[in-house]
């Protein structure tokens, strides 16, 4: 156990001390002074405002198969919302079925993240939401063709048109990527359990899941899963047996992030599995052990890990009331 | 025009007069005749009493992707609630990418024809359902494997139980065709402008609509497009531009079944482009002139297809709201 933390918080970095020494059994307020419920919404980017128009277009392109090369695939293909905004399957099946190497992240929440793959590529939901349209294993479309795919539809002329009033030619690329990421920075889940618990209602948790709430933090997990979506959306080192995927090495070309992935959020975590860059561990109690053996050099017992498994289906939060949008 | 024509109105069979001499622009009452709203459900089979437990389970099932080979593909890839519960390509796209070689017809009513699939092959949604999970271009899953697959979610056992009480095992096919047919039968869009129109509001229709319903009847498109949904659930023979699709013969063996096709249901047709069995034709003023033309013997000027197709719209009922399920 690190009796000393790097905790960041926001843009705040503070040092806290950790340990059985500075928390006892019943400083359940200190302990709840390491994390914050979840904002209703994650920091808008300047660029792009939130607007109901860039929402409900976004919306529709998000749920948009015909925006890929086969007409069938969709963001909302491996972003299912039937299945946690995610797939459940180790790694994405993309265009013709083509496999590839990574675990889909769950879209929600993602807009509390200050960066965007596994790798971190993108720094923002703008800038992810392109990539898997044109990757040719995924959507497998290039960009020109997806616009003039939806220039072809009246409906999108018109909607595109209200959410970027003003422009002559609004049907374009990077109007895609703003309505898409003004969407996803609706879908988030508030009132998990452990946010109620956090805003004062003491019965939203069992002792268990208080037990593992306290354990998270005595053990340091908390040192890298903080802040609202419970990820410091930094980089962390992390050969995963089985897996030769380099991580973030292959963004920076620096030996230092070789293996290194982005730390993923713990929101819903119960309901995103299978667990790690390359979806390989099923269960949870497995991805936590694992977890502790690599990062904190610790072997859980049982009960540690049945809290911390508990104290993890608290952060199953409200899921995002989305209708199915009709399609032109 | 054919002056008698067969009119098939559910079990009954009866010649109608029709024709200008028969039928005044004023006789709206007797051109409604030949219609009628569309019934909030569809017929139940005896065999599969409609529960709220199987619609719920049925539900799970159709958005199920883990049912299918990718993992990725469900019954709601290609019957998207999203495009008019079909997919609005030409033709089907499933495992591997692998491109079919008839249009997804739409879920919407499927209840009410008296058989499915293009070629009539099966005569309900319960012969219906486990088609394409173990068609080896669409879903590609056995259904033993699928059995398993929903085994191991504890949801699946429980939903299953309530859904089929009493039985000792009932995570089987014939359940899984019973509970996505229950799910089917409740996706019908009832109070289309027509309906509105039939049941005694007048406006709901436009003038250039009831122009359009007149000339459908006068044409005798209803000789064949007709009862609550539409269609007669008989087959045609029709060979499409281009299409070498033999049809029911590939059923029956029979030449006289050789390029005739299930007559689709024209509700919601405006919604569910591309048109005909194998998606070629985009535009539905095309598909209604080619319809004229093959089936009729008659070429519609330019203001007749103008009000068919006016007519056609207004087929386009509530689409039914329906929430995307949890699944485990």
């Amino acid at each position: 156990m690190t009796p000393g933390i790097l905790l960041r918080t926001g843009a705040t970095a503070l040092v806290l001390a950790v340990g059985a020494t500075a928390l006892h059994a019943g400083d359940i307020a200190e302990y709840m002074d390491f994390f914050e419920p979840l904002p209703a919404l994650p920091p808008i980017p300047a660029g792009n405002s939130l607007t109901a128009e860039k929402i409900e277009l976004g919306k529709m392109l998000f749920f948009e198969p015909r925006i890929s090369g086969s007409g069938v695939i969709s963001c909302a293909t491996c972003h299912n919302p039937a299945l946690g905004w995610s797939d459940r399957i180790p790694t994405a099946v993309g265009h013709d079925g083509q496999v590839g190497n990574r675990n889909t992240p769950t879209v929600l929440n993602s807009g509390f993240l200050e960066s965007q793959f596994w790798d971190g590529r993108e720094p923002d939901l703008e800038g992810q939401a392109l990539g898997p349209i044109q990757a040719e294993i995924e959507m497998n479309m290039e960009l020109g063709a997806a616009i003039r795919r939806l220039k072809e539809f009246d409906i999108y002329h018109e909607h595109f048109a209200v959410a970027f009033p003003g422009e002559d030619d609004p049907i374009r690329a990077e109007n895609i990527a703003f309505a898409i990421a003004s969407f996803e920075r609706t879908l988030n889940t508030p009132n998990s359990p452990f946010d109620r618990f956090l805003r004062g209602d003491e019965g939203a948790m069992t002792s268990q899941q208080v037990d593992g709430m306290k354990l998270f933090v005595d053990a340091g997990c908390v040192a890298c899963h903080n802040g609202p979506a419970l990820t410091d959306s930094n980089f962390h080192r992390f050969q995963l047996p089985g897996s030769t995927d380099e991580g973030r090495f292959v963004v920076t070309g620096d030996d230092a992030d070789m293996f290194a992935f982005r730390t993923p959020t713990l929101r819903n975590v119960a309901v995103t599995y299978p667990y790690f860059n390359n979806g390989s561990v099923d269960r949870l109690q497995d991805a936590v052990q694992l977890m502790g053996q690599q990062m904190l050099g610790q072997d859980f017992s049982d009960d540690e890990l049945d809290s911390l498994v508990a104290f993890m289906h608290a952060l199953t939060g409200e899921m995002p009331a989305v209708t199915i949008p009709a399609l032109p």
